[in-house]
């Protein structure tokens, strides 16, 4: 099967990563996905959420938002509404959760690292790429935070990375862009570490529903682009 | 392994369910798995939301929230907070997803269900139970709605059912309690129906990761549990 | 004259109460008067209110709500409309006052006692059932507290009721039900304690009046109709 | 009794009314009682709630709030806490409810009239003076109505006013002032058309509680003061 | 050219000063300026904001809000839209930066004043009326904390007021009222002080534009209005 | 006077502009003025704000956001405040105003065009660069429309763009960076268009004041800064 962007079904689209586009924050990236583009911030903070207080440990956290004009038609922001989305809570908290499972939180500290991803461009594949993304940017943060001697060393404990795979017109295919995705039967996101593990997966249906059999196809599938993404990652991370 | 509560791994806590539990709703069910209880119960409105005027088609939606004392500690309520919390968002999102998915919203007309799951007492296993119980309310609703000729006929594709299964102390347990799932490594919600298909999968780790061989176990023992949660379904459905 | 429901101007609806209900509060509470049913929970905090640090002396307040479907047509939640509406506040304010009436609050230290009232189906007199189960629950907890030894002896002063009186088609009732509340032109709700005083009194005409001779003629049966309730609440605390 | 203000226990405060105070209202009023000050105007709109649309009737509305520092330390405005209070909403609805009870809504037609009381400065009977200032608030702006051809006669069905008698150390007092009002053992508001009849009767007691006997030694005070409310009301209103 | 109120272009409007006029405040004024009528009252809190605490410095701020009412047509309340326009946040700045030009913070240790600017009716020239008057009461409030011996001495640094002018029909008029400002091309707020310096100018124009010939202008008339306010100012503080 | 980064005190930073940054808007710019980073996009919607409807008129209007990344330390999202900060609505004002000057609202049709001006990293001028970037996306959203027929021709009515001036340790500088910008004195802001008029000026003193003499200079230097932006975008627009 040829895809509508040329694309073999197990195939990422190009990805580009800028370091240090914001650059104030600690450590920053701008991912590029294809057409996707995100860029993923972090700020440190010497304060623990209340239920940490006192405890030594640190946190990982994230938030997500999408630029008005991200989408192909403009979408409201999300402070005109006087409150988040419930799509962007669930992603941001997918985020958070996907960073703390590789960094040592008892290593940080009691300080908070905030990862901001903000979507310039939505292709499909957001929260996936702001993963991907999030992860080099707390790389970075970190490897500040050590060169600065606040951090005795890195406080990673492995390497994540995230991928879509989607099943179109009974297809599945890997990193969908926007036009696959939007007409996918069935929605998948898996996020992985360095040792073959599972951080997460989901696996979405609208509509639609999917065989085990289909859900073995697209973890194999899903592994095979994490790899990649992983490779991507350390060219910038360790160069 | 003897579990906590005396069950075996692969057991199901006891399910009670009482419909007409809300005698005002057109479908109403009060289901209890162990100590977990929710009311689920089913409104229907005729009107659809904006994206769907005029197009001859209806919606199934959900709304999620739990009583201040469902829990072990009070939880504040959502109301007070002046917004609906990130963690109800994401479930009633999942619940709509899951009952849409065995319903042919063409054949509702233009009108919406809603789904209101309230939690009276939480001992882990909400959403899943949510989802469970909301197929019967349904399931009542629709067949009041096709008793007054308003609907045609039964609008279902195929019945729906969710469990939970943790990774707990290392051992994968099947409808895990409240001590079980607190501790938990690693929680999945399974959404199937009775065609063997996957609606949704979530395999969640806070803190830690899962192999691929783990997830095999999951999802044959989730499976199992939710044949059994069919029987019990029918066992109001069809008695 | 008969009513609708075959009850005399003077008759309670039949009244039965689960103690107990929410299993993990401090005190609780199902009252069903009639279709109305409303659970009510008591929360023990280890702290007061702003004004009251360092004062050594508790306090007592309520949080009423209503669910969606507990009404004959469904109505909105207070968390989606992003406050609490103006109703609800005006009767968790008279909840928390006719409670706090009856306890002694420098006996309480400095602990906060917060009575929730969930309405799971409101067939009129949903305030005036919340007071009269929300009694029976503080007395759970704080029977609960006697023996556990944080408070050192119960710390009641009195023991309080409410019951509701309308003017339905020119007739006087006790406790109306649904029918004979949306048709009323005047509504009273009368709390009272065991010492035969009042705790608080309101009469509301939305677009009716009433002379001082009908007032009358409600408190009597009001008043009457409490002490039945002192009879059902002692059932259940002393029996 | 000699009260601190010198006053006799039956005596209400000086009263002063400025008619045209905010002189682009359809009707307003500047009531002073003692160092109470309270704006009320009326607006009038053309459209109704959406419960009263194509019913060929209109509606009466009140909206109640304090200037920051109407009070002896500075209140925060509800604006900045980005809602009403449930004091401010129990009290206007309380204002609405009184003067709907003295007007014919049918012969409104479908038009709102919305009374805004503003309250400038805040020693107690805040909400009784802003029921007593309304209904000459709403006189004005009828009569402007009438004069102008869009009502075709004055729709009041009675004249309403209203009073506070609290208990205070012990003795029955009319219109507390502030003093009073904040020691005040028990706080009744009783509002009354000139039929001699009940609109509104509210005895509510913070920690006390009162006989039946002293309930009606308070109407028969209240009902004293409000007649002459009545003479001052129509002082302005028919001059 | 005579304007429509029949005043030179160079005229202010009658400018009555009430002091005391919400008498629990530290300070207050009605400020009287034709037809606009703003109440400024401060209040003094033992706290400053964050940013401050520990300095030793305090700190001026000031809240501005409209009556429903006090425009033509009826204004909707900050509080029922649940949040503060954009155009009173804009304008609280301005008078709170205004005041805080003529005060030596330091002087006033770590204390807040808070000026309240509440319009009663508003014909135009709310902004500037509010920081004129503000100033008076101001005034007031550190005059009653140094007779107090709270301050030491009056910690003003110089004299402030402001004053509107606009181009209207092509002309340039002085403290434009409702009719001339509804209709102004060009809107110009200036704030000065009695050091003949400038504290704030805002030009705004509304689909027009202004030359810098104009400009002079405007800000040549607008500074002999100004001289004349402080003479209205100074004939309160220094009678 | 040299300045920090070794530009004249009537030296511009260097501006780098890139069109069509984000691809689905009608209209988009990255404006980099020094270190400040804007982008400002252009979405046409078929709808007018409620004053405007079926008056054949169209609207110009514009957000203003600042990821939290862009300043040194990370500032808190509205839309996590719940509500759009007091600054940043002042800013969106100015946006819309200063671009519906130099347009022919009526030749728009009724339709809107909002201006989404996000700040990526802020060293000062962000509301002053997201105008003069916001007029570079309108035209490039007008050209779309007209290219496809939608607008018969350029609904321009004049180039406008705009600059901050600030004194700084006494000294007049154009285009301050942050370090000029946080210590400044006084702040202005000028929006002015290509014949030589002003459209908006904002003199913003924080503690301290400006003579009339200094105003002169800063008017003079200002706009020369603004005819070298004219060219700016002129070598986007009319390559």
């Amino acid at each position: 099967m040829q895809r509508g962007d040329g694309r073999n079904f197990n195939q990422l689209r190009p990805i580009t990563i800028t370091p240090g586009f914001q650059s104030f924050a600690e450590g920053s990236v701008l991912i590029e996905q294809g057409k996707t583009r995100v860029i993923c911030s972090v700020s440190m903070e010497d304060k623990v959420p209340q239920f940490l207080r006192n405890s030594g440990t640190g946190w990982v956290t994230a938030e997500y938002s999408m630029l008005p004009r991200s989408t192909v038609t403009r979408t409201q922001r999300d402070s005109s509404a006087g409150k988040i989305s419930g799509r962007s809570q669930e992603i941001q908290r997918l985020i958070g959760r996907s960073l703390r499972s590789c960094v040592d939180l008892a290593a940080l500290g009691e300080r908070s690292f905030i990862i901001d991803c903000d979507v310039i461009q939505a292709d499909a594949g957001t929260r996936t790429a702001s993963i991907t993304g999030a992860y080099i940017a707390l790389y970075l943060a970190f490897k500040k935070m050590v060169d600065m001697g606040i951090l005795s060393k890195m406080p990673f404990t492995s390497q994540v990375a995230a991928v879509s795979v989607s099943i179109f017109k009974g297809n599945i295919v890997l990193d969908p862009c926007y036009d696959e995705d939007f007409q996918a039967e069935v929605d998948f996101n898996l996020v992985m570490n360095d040792r073959a593990e599972f951080v997460e997966i989901q696996g979405t249906a609208e509509g639609k529903t999917f065989s085990r059999d289909t859900l073995d196809q697209v973890l194999k599938l899903g592994e095979a682009g994490i790899w990649q993404l992983f490779d991507i990652q350390n060219s910038i991370t360790r160069p």
